[in-house]
């Protein structure tokens, strides 16, 4: 799936992944009365609505993006009519060609983290018939546990070539609090790129490894350390857009090739349509704000990697 | 939440927690059987199994015990019908009184942990209507990305009365990996517990505080250390039984009071009709069972806790 992800990108000359986090705020009064009038002020209707908005972004993005990044804690927050939301979500963007990653930041002890990893990368058998659950492409994985929360997820990625983003250095201002803190010489991030480095090199796809670490746009000296680090890793940057990063700040977390690095953006582009800077869609032109919001976002970071 | 919790506790006279971490291996044959031949070969058998199966042991030990605690993960893995059965295990251990411990190991910036918090321990609204999605009482939260990513539990437990347990220290192998690294002087495990007792002094029920702390009972030299730390913070034990932790490791988790500590047992009870030590239940007998090994599971941690 590594190597699907690099010909994605190459494919739209894009290093770019649309977080598709709907909340009710970003989400047009029209759409939310659709489905209320269908469903009642129900939970049902807040999935309803999501997977409407999500559709919409969708259908007006895939053909320019290479993948998507659903965080599913936004779904979550609607229960299980949310999370029927996301699953829509996974497999229509799959239809589409778009590869998946699912931001789930799931992390456990070892035989815990293999259930995750069975329900979001791999099978399990029901009888004699194998199922897929909810069958993504990536996951993002939290590496408090220690290594073995960490092996179930490369067993299954292994046989399902399928990958993981681990978190080094996260995008939020309170990221520094733990992982900023030096251990002898070393940050606790700097540790956990150390292993994401090992784990990378154990599982290597054609380029790039199966294996991929996050470190967040808002962090750029940083991102040119882990970069050195990980060479192998691809690393996914949240954090642009609204959380502050800008192209400029995101070229040291590229290689010469001008690959190794997919850049998130969520708010920037699914609210587009609610900007000042895209006005002409502040009618509820979802799709067609997030549309000029990504033709943006690729120029401002194909700009800045110019100078690679 | 945390004054039921400890009045469950005191009303049992039983510090411990039913881990409901349902897989297929603990499912009896005749469960599963009848599962699959009302809906297939399907995931949606596996979650009926799953809910019958947790449903026989809940009946049998609920009026024994303070809490239960399900594991997330293993529902998650079969997908929306894993999470149904979820749901549903959910709702009927607080119709009978239980207090619900979500082992979910959330955990992510702070727009997205609110959503977490929300979807757990919250509310939502939906037009004008306050919908709750899956309403357990307390969450495992992860502590990698800083307080940004607490806070807003510690706001939705404030406003709803519930709480969360912060992992510190868990019970696995590699949990030293990262956690036990030092920085001049502390180590990871001891930072993140200096700040569990800030958030936990900011939040207090009447005798402990609405955030607690997850330390591993495999790890007893720590939980002596830990305990003092947190005077206020009730510790959830997991990894007692299956993963080696004996009542006697456990004396240092409590307080002098007896209280202050809550200790999981998933595969001990639930899988204790499996076991050797319970042969007479061997033929399916799921919930005679597990009621057996929480009278083991008492008698073992009651006695330790008389050197108190």
């Amino acid at each position: 799936m590594i190597n699907k992800l690099v010909a994605n990108i190459r494919k739209t000359n894009a290093p770019i992944v649309v977080g598709l986090d709907p909340t009710d705020k970003l989400i047009p009064d029209f759409l939310m009365k659709k489905a209320i009038e269908q469903y009642g002020e129900t939970l049902e209707a807040a999935g309803e609505a999501i997977w409407q908005y999500n559709k919409g972004i969708i259908d007006a993005v895939c053909e320019d993006i290479p993948a998507v990044k659903p965080q599913i804690a936004m779904y979550e927050q609607y229960g299980l009519p949310g999370l029927v939301a996301f699953d829509k979500t996974v497999k229509y963007c799959k239809e589409k060609g778009l590869v998946v990653i699912a931001d789930i930041k799931r992390g456990d002890i070892g035989s815990t983290s293999a259930a995750y990893a069975i329900g979001h990368l791999g099978s399990v058998k029901v009888g004699n018939t194998v199922c897929k659950a909810f069958d993504e492409d990536f996951a993002t994985v939290n590496p408090y546990l220690g290594s073995d929360g960490i092996k179930p997820f490369l067993d299954v990625c292994a046989e399902e070539k399928k990958g993981i983003f681990v978190l080094v250095k996260t995008s939020n201002p309170s990221s520094g609090e733990f992982q900023d803190k030096n251990f002898e010489g070393k940050t606790l991030y700097n540790l956990v790129a150390d292993k994401v480095a090992e784990w990378a090199d154990s599982l290597m796809g054609d380029e790039y490894s199966y294996v991929g670490a996050v470190v967040g746009a808002t962090y750029p000296e940083m991102g040119k350390i882990l970069r050195d680090i990980m060479p192998h890793a691809y690393i996914l940057v949240p954090g642009y857009g609204a959380q502050g990063g800008k192209g400029k700040d995101l070229v040291h977390f590229f290689n010469k090739d001008g690959l190794g690095a997919i850049v998130n953006s969520s708010r920037g582009i699914i609210a587009a349509w609610k900007s000042e800077n895209y006005k002409e869609f502040n009618d509820g032109r979802v799709g067609e704000a997030a549309r000029a919001a990504v033709f943006d976002m690729k120029k401002d970071i194909s700009d800045a990697l110019k100078s690679l």
